[in-house]
């Protein structure tokens, strides 16, 4: 094996997530050649940039990136690892387990084949949406295992390294586990709302707003994928559905129970609190600065004039209310770092703070 | 009772919704005075221009809105009734019939009471971030019953209006049919799946992606509310709520299915299509206009170029492909109306259309 950052990529299927990839990796400086079984898809992706469509010279190339279905993912590494036989093989199917565990049945030498899943994706396909920018600080997962050539795990680290993402190292077995919850499940429940709306009045579809929508725009996903993802990673997201049905259950069957009803959403606010923050980073804390508002005309519009003028930003602001002195209080939220110069601010244009 | 669109208004209830709508009748040219069981709320509300905190001479009142938790409601509209002779009394309440029969129950002449419930809301509580623009456009229900004078009718489809919202008519049982089926069994699965998240690790939660935040966004929602809003509508939650849950079981017990998977989450597909698309207006169908990717370099950017040149609105793309001919083809979505145009363009431009 040459060093990761030398030789051929071949891209070995044009569609969303291929044609990113080779997009990314042309950006990077890499030379690329770009296939698919379908050649108007791999024209597109190469007239986009991902690469070129001429047959690679075998020997050159390090690296290939399978990026077709999940359920010809295990048959395509298979013939990469035969054809390109001085080359790592990886692939990005959203499955890793079933992967490995295929080549191994199959009698294929695994040496070359380090598994992976770029966290990225969208609801388009195809290689005409194709980003060089979709994998910047997303999470890219890769799956190392014990029958493999450690330098084949340092040359996809390159390529995710390349493409602008973060590797995170997992065994197959966690990661399958991990997306069964995070993603897998998600779906069919996102799928199981929406599927429910088909018996549903169009008058009281016309009622729905925000929420309901956000609860079920992936359900927009496609069945073909999905029955193809589901499939692959069939017991982990058992498991979890068991336990979900389970919890829907003890639901119905405490429902005319007030404070069952109040324990299940103040759960599932947990549970969405547990989520990290955006762009990776966990949900930071917010401290209050809480300021008391004057009973007078124009006072809160004077105060929040100078909040603003402060410079923090403000992450949330609450009322508060002292029965016994009658006064109100402004509970302004900031981050730890903003605590100390809205304090200052505040004081210096004479507000009494609590 | 008054000319609806005259005499003064009183908003019982200083949170979001009730200042808001406080905001926008003054906004509107109303007179408006608002009042809350916690002073400073008032006090806020008033700051932010959604009415005087003073008192209203209640001969001058022609309508209330009452704007209390939904557990508060039905006697804060009995209240309202009595201190307010000659106005209508409204209630904002998400979940109508219950309101209805506790005042009824209650013998509450209930003639000067309709109620209605606008379809609009944040995941923000509280006065300070009251809207003045939050019902524009948006629906808002009104529930007449059959014990009603005909003219309250009148005064709270002028309030809806002076909101800026469009007036939707439904019997209270519809409606609360209806919210459960958009709204209130979305929560419930939202919080459920959510809460299935406090068992999983972190390193797990890190590989979570847009779709799970957008599926378990509303589960951050108010626990102490959505007991009271579940709890105001059980009968109309549990019927669909069992609904959900035997589909489920029908899914686990075909889970080794392939096709039973694919099926389930086309059914998905169907009911989120059915949702009605933005702004209240019906999804609209699109039509392809499709045109050959000539077998040349740049011919696809070329294309691109000249289709936005044509200054048609393209709502999706996809490439099919012709394997006997071995030809690419650009299918772009249009509206019907950008059908002609579109098409016009690209056979001037020299194009070929399938």
């Amino acid at each position: 094996m040459t060093a990761p950052d030398s030789g051929v990529v071949v891209i070995v299927g044009a569609g969303l997530v291929g044609a990113s990839i080779g997009r990314a990796l042309v950006a990077a400086g890499r030379r690329v050649h770009v296939e698919d079984r379908v050649p108007s898809h791999a024209m597109v992706a190469a007239s986009l940039g991902a690469g070129s469509v001429e047959a690679a010279s075998a020997d050159d190339v390090t690296l290939v990136v399978v990026a077709v279905p999940p359920d010809a993912t295990s048959a395509a590494v298979a013939d990469a690892l035969v054809r390109f036989p001085r080359a790592v093989v990886t692939d990005v199917a959203s499955v890793k387990s079933r992967v490995l565990r295929e080549l191994v049945e199959a009698q294929v030498d695994v040496a070359r084949y380090c598994g992976s899943h770029p966290m990225a994706g969208s609801h388009h396909t195809g290689p005409l949406t194709a980003d060089a920018e979709l994998f910047v600080d997303r999470t890219w997962v890769v799956t190392p295992h014990r029958r493999m050539d450690p330098a084949a795990q340092q040359v996809v680290e390159a390529l995710v390294t390349d493409c602008g993402a973060r590797v995170v190292e997992m065994l197959a077995e966690n990661h399958d586990e991990a997306v069964a919850q995070v993603s897998h499940v998600p779906q069919v429940m996102s799928s199981l709302t929406a599927g429910h709306l088909r018996s549903v009045p169009a008058t009281h579809l016309a009622l729905a707003g925000q929420g309901i929508r956000d609860v079920t725009r992936i359900a927009g996903s496609d069945p073909v994928l999905w029955r193809q993802i589901i499939g692959a990673n069939r017991e982990a997201i058992r498991a979890e559905l068991i336990a979900v049905r389970d919890d829907l259950d003890a639901l119905l069957a405490d429902f005319d129970d007030p404070q069952a009803i109040e324990d299940f959403i103040a759960r599932g606010r947990v549970g969405a609190m547990s989520l990290p923050g955006k762009h990776g980073a966990p949900s930071r804390a917010t401290v209050a600065v809480v300021i008391a508002i004057p009973d007078e005309p124009g006072a809160l519009a004077r105060l929040f004039q100078d909040i603003e003028a402060a410079g923090v930003n403000v992450e949330d602001l609450q009322i508060e209310h002292d029965p016994e002195r009658q006064v109100g209080y402004l509970a302004v939220q900031v981050l730890p770092e903003g605590v100390e110069p809205l304090t200052a601010a505040m004081q210096s244009s004479g507000w009494h703070l609590r």
